[in-house]
């Protein structure tokens, strides 16, 4: 086998790439593959929100085609910023969707939150691969979003590293053969934290993730296990699995991510060094694979990986994640919504960490009568139940405060 | 996805399949697969050796059309065993030739040792999948035999757990994404031993295996670490791999059995529970997986799996083994019938645990300057060689005692 490093594609035609957050931290790793990699890959658009610098930097450095904003403010600011560059831009919900719409041959969805779902569904429509790192498509419309790929022929490759490793290990497998799909969780901070002790956690603790570099609503997100619990309905969306086929173990180390296990007795992992740069590589290069900078892990070095049973009872966020996956996840946009809201609070010194799950469980016993016995099937329903979720957790808050 | 225990194949026609060393472990392990899976394959030929009982038991069990024992001797006993059953048989190396050739869909190659060596090329002649659970078949002839197999169309599925794995998790991977392939050994009994104390052990501590139930030489070369140096070379061949591509790793849990690393920096690996019976069943419905009993791995039960790095110095076997892989796999059939006859030594207290890689260095020593610059091209040059190797390791074995 040849194993020289030379970049991948060189002699295939050039990839257009299309990010949809590009100055978030999915955004920036995408790039700097793509600048080690510029023969195979150029940018087509770049979307951002508050950090016009960065947009425009990166639009000039990567010669990008159209840029935008989320922030209908910045128009003028992203405009000057471009002077002269030829580069066309736009600022607001049209100009992100147009930047989604236009021709690429990969789309980067990184944007965070459920903002991210109206651009990523506008660019299944166009674009045949999707590299999806936004967690709220497949969340709150996990359905609705799977069947538009299906439609549209687009491939859904995800950038989590969990499901990037579920997917690799999914490759040749006949879905009929799998049993499980198990995701591992570093299990935070507060992994061996008593309950007692988790009532009384600060932000700046729940902040320090041991493994990985991210936002502050997903470290959070890792504090409480919801990242995971999320995750757990993710997978069930994009591997067609039952909720019962789902797992999650912990496992501190964050160098297995995924386990698939078959009906032989066999189980396929995926392993690699938690630099998310190695799933966003897979979801740009698949079916290929890349030259990357980042070395497998080794063993040997590492010597002990361990693992242990995830605790619902200290992790409520967990248990409501599961309620909601074996409901069919029609209450996904609520438990996205409820919490946001709550996680943004805890944030913001609103309430305490263990307050986030207690909002969530509230919100959904309040709502879920509500709407049908299926996940919304158009966008317009699950923005509007992520909206009456959100007002209903800000009167919670109230409560709670 | 559907994980219904519904059995394999059902609706497609029976595979008919063939085992070579049928009353061995391997054998045994895939008769008790084939009953489990009645509906899906059946039995053509048998073969084994001075297990004649057994046999004619299983030949009779499962309607066998042709069985044959490897011992001219035996031919009487077989032929009475067989009496009013119908069932064609046969004795000697022509008998074994004979199953070999006949037709089947999966030919088990599970004769131990280099007997197994020319029926299993015949096999390949004829069988579309080779199920290789005999090592020396690519140790001592593995350009022949890959070759001869990619002429003849085989479809080679090895057997061993580790190269299964590997095997695996190559399946949907382009060749020149792969980094390296790297086998786990347990370590075996002497693991944690020092030099002196393994200069101290005896036979009844070599054959405690801690993981695996085998037979007496593989035990041993478990123990000597010379299986997995063994098992190297098969990789380099299986895999088309150079030597630097192929490393180990001591995992003493004998739970992940094979890691590969990618370019991008991911690993794919593949775990199981130490039962044989699943690297059988993946060889016999591949490329699809049968129901099997064996549960998959449990990690949160099982809590800690460790790897360490081999330790060439205390067990030299594993550098004579990359020494030869080294040197292109030349001199496999030299350490692999040196080997055979040191180890068979030692389990007839004729000489010591340690002499074991001093007689197969001085063999290699001595033969390494006879023969071409590449490994044998022909049966009777593989034979030869083997059968100089085997006189001079007796030489050596008289200075020894």
């Amino acid at each position: 086998m040849n194993t020289e490093n030379t970049q991948s594609n060189q002699t295939s035609a050039m990839k257009r790439v299309t990010i949809l957050g590009a100055t978030g931290s999915v955004g920036q790793n995408t790039l700097d593959l793509i600048r080690r990699n510029s023969a195979a890959y150029q940018i087509a658009s770049l979307t951002g929100n508050q950090n016009i610098t960065q947009l425009a930097k990166d639009a000039i450095e990567f010669k990008a085609d159209f840029v935008a904003t989320a922030d209908d403010k910045r128009y003028e600011d992203l405009k000057a910023a471009l002077a002269g560059t030829g580069i066309d831009c736009g600022a607001g919900r049209t100009a992100i969707i147009e930047a989604a719409s236009r021709n690429a041959d990969i789309c980067m969805a990184a944007i965070v939150g459920v903002a991210g779902l109206e651009p990523t569904l506008k660019a299944l429509e166009t674009t045949p691969v999707i590299g999806l790192a936004n967690k709220e498509c497949l969340v709150t419309a996990g359905s609705l979003f799977m069947t538009k790929a299906r439609e549209h022929g687009a491939h859904i490759i995800p950038v989590d590293s969990e499901h990037s490793g579920a997917f690799q290990c999914l490759l040749a497998e006949c879905p009929n053969n799998i049993k499980a799909v198990t995701l591992t969780a570093s299990g935070g901070p507060f992994r061996s934290h008593s309950l007692k002790e988790l009532g009384q956690v600060t932000k700046q603790q729940a902040l320090k993730h041991p493994n990985w570099e991210m936002g502050s609503k997903i470290t959070i997100d890792s504090a409480t296990l919801m990242n995971k619990g999320l995750e757990l309905i993710e997978a069930s969306h994009l591997f067609h699995l039952k909720a019962e086929q789902v797992n999650m173990l912990i496992h501190p180390q964050s160098v297995v991510h995924c386990l698939v296990s078959c009906k032989d007795g066999s189980t396929l992992a995926q392993l690699s060094a938690p630099d998310m740069r190695v799933p966003i590589s897979y979801s740009l290069a698949w079916p290929e694979r890349m030259q990357t900078p980042i070395e497998p892990i080794d063993l040997a070095k590492i010597a002990h990986l361990t693992f242990e049973p995830g605790d619902e009872v200290r992790f409520p966020c967990l248990r409501l994640a599961r309620e909601v996956l074996e409901s069919h996840n029609i209450a996904g946009p609520v438990l996205n919504a409820a919490n946001e809201v709550a996680v943004e609070a805890f944030l913001n010194d609103h309430c305490t960490f263990m307050a986030i799950p207690d909002i969530i469980d509230a919100a959904l016993d309040k709502l879920s009568g509500i709407g049908s016995n299926h996940d919304p099937q158009d966008l317009n329903a699950v923005l509007h139940l992520d909206q009456q979720a959100r007002y209903l957790a800000f009167d919670l808050l109230k409560l709670t405060a």
